[in-house]
Order: C-alpha cells, then structure tokens, then sequence
C-alpha cells in the first residue's frame, strides 16, 4: 500500500523510534517560529538551557500579539526577543511586519520539510505542503536546542474535495463546512491531509485558511500537496527554488478518509460561541450587526483583501458598523496601497489597524455590549473578542464585506458581481521588518527590561529531600488555583517571581510567604490534582518557589508532565487513607534511591513531626524518571547523551 | 488705534458684557466640538439640561480618544456619543476618521468664526482664522444648549513674524523655539496674534502647528489673518465659498508684542519632560534612540507626512528604531495611499497606525523601559508616553524622519537634500466616517451601555439643609484625594455611581458607605481644599452621594467653580477655629435665607449634637450664588431668564 504525505514527511525526517500510529518518535525539525506572547518563555527557556547556535536551518522570531503596547512591558518584551534572537542566530520580525503565519506562508515556508510553532495556529503553513505543528514553548525551545520534536504519530485522515467552489463561496466556508461536519472534536488525534481535484481551484493562500482552522478541529496539523499551484505561489514570492512537489502515492493508505463536494457547499457562517455551531447563511434569520473585522492568520491575505476592496468600491460601510481591517503582512499592506485598494477601503469608510493579530485574541477592537461581531477569523469564544455579552459569528471575507455595506448579515450572494481578484505576476516583499542575526554574536547582551526575569532553575534530584508541609488543600485544585490567569496577571508572563506571589492566592492567602520563609517544602493534594489548563507557569511558579514535591492522591496528566519537565517530584499516595496522616507544617524527609525513581519501587516519606512513615508511588516512565534526576526537562535536554535512549517519550 | 483680530472676532460676536481685557463676557459660539475623551460627560450634561435642539451652526462629535477598545466601555462610549449626536443634530465622526482637530481643519473650520472645543488643543483651528478656544465639557455643553461662551477678555500678544524659514526647519521648530523663548507660562492670560513677512510662506496645516502648541504656552488660543493661503487651502479643500479675509488693521493695538525672525531658527527639539526645555538640536550630544513617533494633531497633515515619506524614500528605519506613523485623517491616508507615500513608508519598515490621536495621548506604543523616544508631538511630561522612565523629545517630522534611519537624534540638515512637499491640486474628502444626524429626531433612542450613567441631578436650594457629618479632614486636601484618577478607572469616567465607591477612598475607606447609609451630608475641610486638577468629577461624585456643602476654612479656586456649578455649597468659617467644633457624625442644620445666598450676610449652622451656632460665610459673585439657588449650573442654564443678566461670571 503507498504512502500519504504526513508518512512521507515524517519518515524521511525520523530521528528516533518508529513511524507507526501511536509510538513516540522524534523528528527532525527544519524551522521554528514563535510568536510573542508565548516567545518570551520560550528564548527564557533556550537561555536556560545554556545554548549556543541553533541546531533548525531556520528560526524565527515574530512579534504579532502584543502590539498595543498600553505599558512598557509589551515593548520590553519585543526588545527581548528581539536581543535574543541576534543572540541565538534567530530572524527577528519587527512589530508591524504582520501576523506570523502569514509572513512565514509568504517568506519561509517549504513543501515537505517540518515547522514547529509555539502558536496553535501554525498548521498554517500545511497549505504550502509543510509538516507545521503547533506545539508549547519548552517543545519549541527544545527543537531549536536539539533540532528535532518528541510526538506520537498521530492518525492521518484524509479528506478529499471533488467538485469546484460555487461563486461567492471561498476557503473559509470549505472549511467552517468541514467544522459543521465534524465538530471541534473531529481532528483529535490525526493529522487532516486533503487531496481531490478540487484542490487544484485553491490558491496557497486558500489552502492555507483551511488548514490554519485544521487547529479548531482539534487536529494536530492539515496538510495539502505540494502542486503547480505551489510552484506558482513560491516563485512570485521570488522562492522558486525552495519548491519541491509533494504527492500521496496513489494507493495512499489513510486511517480514515472523508470526501467533500465543493460545488455542494455555500456561504457558511459560525454562530456563537463555537466554530463548529455552522450553518449555512440562508438558514439563519436575518441579524442587525455593529461591528465587522476582516483580518488574522486565517484570512488576511492579498486575495482575501483584494475581494473585500473589490466588494467595497464605490460603497459605504453602514452607518451603524464599524468596519475594522488588518491586513496580514506589510507586504500585503503595501501591495493594497500601491495598486489603490487600500484607497478604496478609505474612502467606504474603514478603520484600517496595523499588520497584527489585533482583534482576533481580543488585542483591542472589543465591540459595544451585546454587540454583533461579523469576523473573518478562527474562534467565535464567548468573551475572546473583549467584551463578555458579545456573539461573534465567524464568516468568509466576502460575507464580512458584503455585510458591512447592509448592516445586516448578508449571503453575499445578493451582493451583484462575484469579484475575481488576478493574483499578481509578483508578490511585494517587505525587507525592512526583519532583522537577521549578525555572524559574531557571543558578545551580544540580551535585553531584560525589569518586567522580564530569568527561567527558574533546579538542579540534580538529591538522596534526601527534607522540608516541610506547605500546603493541604483537597481534591480538583485547578492550574487557575495554583497561578490564578486574568488581564491583571498577563502582564507578568515572563516574571515568574512577580506571579508566585499570587500563587494559591485565592486558596490559602498566606502560601507565597510561607513557601519563602520555610525556604520550599511540599504540597499535599487530593484527587485529579492539577486539572484545567496546560499552562507551564502552573509548575514553573511552585518550582521557583522552592517547593520539592507533590503529594497527592492522583493528578491530572497534563500538569504532571509539566511538574516532571519543572522537575518537581508528583508522587501518589500507595494508601490514599495516607493523605490524613500529613498535616500543615509537619516537617517531612522524602528518600530518593541512588538510582533514581523507579516505578516499581516505592519511596519512604518520613513524617518527622508526627515519627510515622509513608509509602508513596512514582508512575512514571523510565524518561520522566530520567528527567527528574536530572533536574527537569532544561537540564535533561542539555545533557545530549540522554538523546533517543530507548524508552525515550513525548513530554 | 487700530483693531487686532481678536478684538474684531469678539466685538462682532458679543452676547454680553464689555469687550475690554478682563471684564466678563459671553461671545456668540458658531461651532463646538468634543472628541470622546470629554464627550459622553458633555453630551451626558447636555442631556440632565433638556436640550432639543442645539444653538450652534454646527456641532462635530469626534472619536479619535479611545480607539484602542481593550474593553467594551470604549465602544459603549463611541455608540453613546453617536446616539446623542443623531438626537441632538450633531454630526458624529466615526472612528477611524482621524483625529478632530485635523479633521475640523479640514471640513469645518471658517476664518472669523468662533469655535468651542472639549480639548486643550482646540486652538489649532486658528491657523485658519478661526477663534477657537478649549474649553471644560460644561462649557461646551452650555455652548450647545445656548449658544454662547462666557469668559472673561483675554490680553492680546502679537508675534510677528519676519523673514523666512531656511531649508529643513518648518512650523514644529518655530513653535518650540517660541516656547523656548516664552516658556510654558509666557501665554498665559494671553490670546496669541500672528502677523508679518513671515506667514506669508507658511501653509494653513503650519500655521495649525503653531497655533496647537499655543495650548503649551497657556495662552487662551493662537490665531493667524485669513489671507490668500487661507483661501487657497479652503478652495483645495473643495469649501471656497468658506473664505472671509481677515487681517489686524495696521495700526492694531496690542497688549504685548514680540518679533521672531524665522531665518534665525535652525531645528528645535524639546528634552524630557516639557515642551518648553528647548534646545536646538546641534547644541545637543548625539543620543542613541529606540521610537520615532510621528503624527498627533500638531504634525499629522498630509505636507507633514509627505515629507516624511520623501526622506525615508529608498532607506531603512533604523533596525533598533520601532517607527510608528499615526495619520492625522482618513483623507490623508488616502492620498498617501493612492500617491505611492504609503508605500514608500512601508517599504522602509515603519510601523502604520490607524488615523487618531494614538500614542500622542499614551493610548497604545509606550516604549520600552528607559528609553528614548522621538516624537512630534505636543507635550513630553514624565510617564505621558505609558512609560515612566522614559525619555521623550519633541521634534519636526524632518527631525523624526531623519533620525529614525540614523538611529540617533538628528539634525535634518545632514539628512541630503530637504524635500520640496507639492500641495495637491484638490485634497481628497472622505465622506464615509461622518453621519450626520437625521431631520426627525424626535424618537431617538440615546444607547447608554452598562457603564453610561446618567448625570446626577441636582434640585434647587431648600431653606434648610440637614444632616450629618460624614468626614473630617485636613489642609490641602486634593481632588485626587477625593476621586483618585488611575488606569483602572479611567473607563469610568462615564459612570459616577462606580467613581463614587472610590471617593475619599484613599483618606477615608468606607466614606463611599457611609454617605450612603446617612443619604448624604456634609463634609468639614481644612485650608485649600480641592486643589489639584481642574476634573468636574471631583463635584459630581460628592453630588451624586448627596453632599450638601463643604464647609471648609478655604477653597483652590477651580474646584470652588466646580462645586458651585454642581450645586453643592462652598462655605467657609467665620472664625477658623470654629474647625474645632464640628466632629465626625454629628448632627447639623443649615439655614438658608430664602432669598437665597448672599456674600454680605452670614449663614448659620446649628450643629444639633454639640447644641452650638456657628457662622459660616458664602463668597461668591451674585451669579454664583443664582447658579447654586437653581442647584447647579445645569439646572440654570435651563432658565433662560438668568442669561446675560449684569453681573453673569465666567464660569
């Protein structure tokens, strides 16, 4: 039977274990890129692993999120990454270049090699035929240290298009009809590769708005063949060369495979609070909108701005809307702007924001209260757009403008001439925003503004670990517990010791100051310790406060990695009934066998107050075991002689 | 003697009084604007007064504030002032438009005219012989409702300006070395009269540039003759039929005069932290710069911008230099859109920002910790830029232009040959942005969002005023003690009910409740009470909370204007050490003689608890005391009876 492209990509970039549905591999990866809101953790973390040169051909650094800039710690964030990046031989991508998806579909993007993102959204670039994964920042700070990613081999789905688009119905509608069909839970666990003729009809940029929303059914990338279409694409970005075709082999086996009729799809819309809650437009009844964005990694290309310009020339934006666009990239900006189409976007009365992200993760442009919100973009989340009673209906970039001149949502069929918008002989390409590392470069400083702090340390598992109880708390404590997350806080992303002070602040008011005065010590916990988001801070935060160990009945998986990566000890009760025999304060000795932990064995707890003895339990692989040995995933990861040991797993 | 323009544009404008310096007179108001920072309190006045219609020719509502929209209440605010705009017959600038002084320049602005502005920086009409004059909220709305303006005649200063501007040296540098010479205080008490030689070779949108930062120097306004400039500028702006000529007769009379010959400025800038620390530029060390900030209502014009966008022609902003360009209008956008500037602008790498007052105002691109920052803007103050340690200059666009690819601040005249900047034949309209009101408007529907609050009321003066009293304090007492103004509550600024849970809040914690509890009272203060800021708020929360009167040993002087205008007695002691008889919560009457207050005679206060009489004096003019008989200066505005009576203040 052949082989598929994800197949293809992935073994022939293997480093470590075997290509089969399930097992833990690594492969090699080509490039990186970060954006800035998680970027600043990631370079924390790079630095913290003591490294050199980057092991990708490609990395880049771009900084799309927080533009705003309403404080000064946006901007020493930017001078961060930006001093981090000539640091460690990374392309630096200045504010006001564009969105990061975009810029890396335009400028870097290649058929057949591996991107990893620290961005939900870089599948992006599989509209170009690249195997692009969006994954957390340590993931892509390793990638770039080691250069190559630790994950399971996802399923590969297939879905094939047969037909063609009707008129007015473009790429956001294939695959907000995609969403309707297979809910948000529908990509979990495969990668989405499309194939069919009716693929030939999709520009690189269509594609790519396809494949970004692969991220909202929850699949780990979509991928499209590397075609003629890509060729095209590649060489008036003035990339020819970077062109290789990529095709499934005809007998291509796929774990599972759908098929969907192009020419059976119309104008789609989103409704409230899910990008999968689509219907067509004509099934929902007609509704009074005040505000339309067009813009995001999803649909903030040329084309897609071209058609909106086009749909808009000689109108007007309704009086009672307020029409902002944000165009992907400078270049686009540019090209708009040149060929009069930004001119025409004025003159019907748009608000036209910088090459950003912006509106699209709530950065500005939050709509009135209880307002309706028309956007181009990939998630209608209840409150994500800034304003809590807001209902955000997730649309094509047709819709949005032909609705923007109504004031209601409108099928833009009832808007007169399709546009067709000639992609140009050649793309324009913006220099001036990026900034390449220079060649020397160990002199060079990083940039910490007094808001950036360094990556907490730890170091090697020691034989005894003594200290006392910190903390006891009960079952279901969620990461929100541990380091509580809202527009006060978000500030203080790369300032760990800032954010501890509030950690377990809504529980135990006092745990900053007890962690500090007793120098660490332990935490015991219920069940399902741990529950809720995956974020790093939620360990990272309890690590720089010294604390050694979590005891507790059970955790929940994700932040048990994240504890194992941080290098503090999660150990289970061996009698759950144990959890009473510890109480506040009580002074604790944990003995670690020279050997390490072993999951057969278990380790004695001595409770020094109370004189009793506690049997826990480590479960956890001989990887994870290996990790907290050497002090977290950081200083594992440093030492290159734990690299593909068998038994190595994804983290 | 001769007339200057000044005098011609009162005297044929009189409402009321003696057109001699110093004495109290109302001027008829032609126009007003507001911009949504100080709109929705002056349209939420305008409301608690019961207007129908407006007095004015025409009245602008623009946004161009609060743009960023990190929250709702901005949108909630922009669709409030649209609301109030459409039922009281103003016409609304959406945002996105630009920035209101630009604008008003542009579409509205008439020579000989006079023109009330809710902003400090309404002056910049002046550069089109226009009289126009910042003003607070109340005043607009008064100006609205009425028709007219009360102030009292300011002095004159003429400055004549002779000879001509050498290349690289424009309007920016000619006002900075004006408020190098004069200092921020030179213009108080002082309208500013250009004349000479010197005009003749400086545009209306320089001219505008002058005259904005008169607003630097404390003068009243600034105002240039309309002449043949003026009337060209008018013709390409497609409103010829706008054109008076206005000139000071040849013989004018003037309080003070000053001669600056424009051949002897070479480029200014403007160190940390005032618009008045002027040096030029070669008598400054060369210093490392991290932003260049170009746009703000003082340098935004389309010869501005072009001029910017001609030296940045073919070259790079500097890679340690983040350039951020905010256009002054849609109009200009547009015709650098369609003229190719745009382009070029982009080409280098700079940062461009939606039409509107942006960074000027702190609302978005602070800069990084310490840094320097260029801008050409109006006001440098300490932590204005978002950023507290930071360091801002204010320069020329030439200046900023030049210096941005430097990476240095920068003398122009080492930047190449200086750019000759084409007026165009016609300036592009955009018309799309405004909405001008209906001609029914009877059953408008004003939307005021969750975080609207109507304008608390006020009822006319009862004989008796009871009630306890609910703080004590001490001397110099300021309004920031009594509504502290912060980030946090700015989006309040709209909604006196949540101030009011913040008033005293940093003397007193539970003041808020207590006032509550009790339905009101009264306040004792020390010396000097209500100093600080001129911010109404600090009348309106204690109104809203039921403060009768303040009975305090004295008053600053604007906050004293404030309370009378909110109908909350000013009253002083006596005997100062009567202080000493009044404690917290105790139980006093007031007695109001029934013909209402009078500064001859005493007002005497029973305080029931301490079963003690003491005096208490009113000092106040006679309008004062009718404003507070009518409880406040809405509630007397409505009588129309009280207008121009002898002996009317400025209020």
């Amino acid at each position: 039977m052949g082989k598929n492209i994800v197949s293809k990509i992935i073994e022939s970039n293997l480093v470590f274990g075997e290509a089969s549905v399930g097992s833990e591999i690594s492969i090699r990866v080509h490039q990186t890129l970060t954006q800035d809101s998680t970027g600043t953790m990631t370079y924390l973390q790079l630095e913290a692993m003591g490294v050199e040169n980057i092991q990708t051909e490609l990395s880049v650094a771009y900084v799309d999120h927080n533009t705003l800039q309403t404080g000064f710690e946006n901007a020493d964030d930017h001078e961060f990454i930006k001093t981090a990046a000539a640091k460690y031989g990374i392309i630096f991508s200045k504010p006001g270049n564009g969105i990061c998806h975009q810029l890396h579909l335009e400028r870097f993007a290649k058929p057949g090699q591996v991107l990893i993102g620290s961005d939900s959204h870089t599948p992006t670039c599989g509209g170009l035929g690249m195997l692009s994964i969006g994954a957390g920042g340590l993931d892509v700070a390793v990638a770039m240290a080691k250069g190559y990613y630790y994950l399971k081999v996802p399923k590969v789905m297939n879905i094939e298009l047969i037909g063609s688009l009707q008129p007015w119905v473009s790429a956001k509608d294939v695959i907000l009809y995609i969403l309707k069909r297979l809910s948000v839970k529908g990509g979990v666990g495969f990668i989405l590769e499309y194939s069919g003729e009716g693929i030939q009809h999709l520009s690189v940029t269509d594609r790519a708005t396809i494949a970004n929303m692969g991220a909202e059914l929850g699949a780990t990338s979509s991928i499209f063949p590397s075609d003629e279409v890509t060729k095209n694409f590649l060489a008036k970005q003035g990339r020819g060369q970077d062109y290789v075709p990529l095709y499934a082999d005809q007998d291509a086996f796929y774990d599972e495979k759908i098929q969907v009729n192009l020419s059976e799809i119309s104008p789609m819309c989103a409704l409230p609070h899910s990008p999968d809650h689509v219907k067509a437009i004509d099934e929902v009844d007609e509704i009074k909108i005040d505000q339309v964005a067009i813009g995001s990694c999803t649909n903030s290309s040329y084309t897609d701005l071209m058609k909106v310009a086009k749909i808009l020339e000689g109108k007007k934006v309704h009086p009672e809307v307020s029409l902002v666009i944000a165009p992907g990239s400078s270049s686009i900006l540019k090209m708009l702007s040149d060929n009069g189409a930004l001119g025409i976007l004025i003159d019907a009365g748009a608000r036209i924001l910088e090459a950003a992200c912006g509106p699209c993760i709530g950065m500005g442009q939050a709509p009135k209260s209880k307002a309706v919100s028309l956007r181009t973009f990939n998630r209608n989340f209840e409150g994500r757009c800034g304003t809590k009673d807001a209902s955000v209906y997730l649309v094509s970039p047709e819709t949005a403008a032909c609705s923007a001149i109504a004031g209601v949502l409108k099928d833009p069929g009832s808007c007169g001439d399709h546009p067709v918008v000639e992609i140009p002989e050649r793309y324009h390409i913006s220099k001036h925003y990026f900034i390449y590392p220079p060649k020397e470069r160990k002199d060079l400083k990083v940039f910490m503004g007094p808001n950036i702090k360094p990556f907490p340390v730890n170091y090697p598992l020691k034989s005894v670990l003594a200290g006392k109880v910190l903390l006891k708390i009960g079952d279901n404590v969620t990461t929100d517990d541990i380091v509580p997350s809202h527009a006060g806080l978000l500030p203080y992303r790369s300032n760990i010791p800032e954010l501890s002070k509030y950690c377990f602040g809504t529980i135990a008011k006092d745990f900053h100051n007890i962690a500090k005065e007793n120098n660490g010590g332990f935490i015991i916990g219920g069940e399902n310790y741990g529950q809720g988001s995956s974020r790093e801070h939620a360990a990272l935060v309890p690590l720089y406060l010294g604390i050694k160990a979590i005891l507790a009945k059970s955790f929940a998986r994700i932040h048990k990695a994240n504890l194992i990566n941080a290098g503090i000890l999660p150990l289970t009760f061996v009698h759950k009934d144990d959890y009473l025999l510890l109480d506040l304060l009580d002074d604790l000795r944990l003995l670690i066998h020279p050997d390490g932990l072993d999951s057969q064995k278990n380790i004695l707890l001595y409770n020094d107050t109370k004189d009793i003895t506690i049997p826990l339990q480590f479960t956890g692989s001989e990887r994870d075991a290996a990790i907290l040995k050497a002090g977290g995933y950081l200083n594992y990861a440093k030492q290159s002689n734990h690299d593909h040991k068998v038994g190595d797993t994804n983290v």
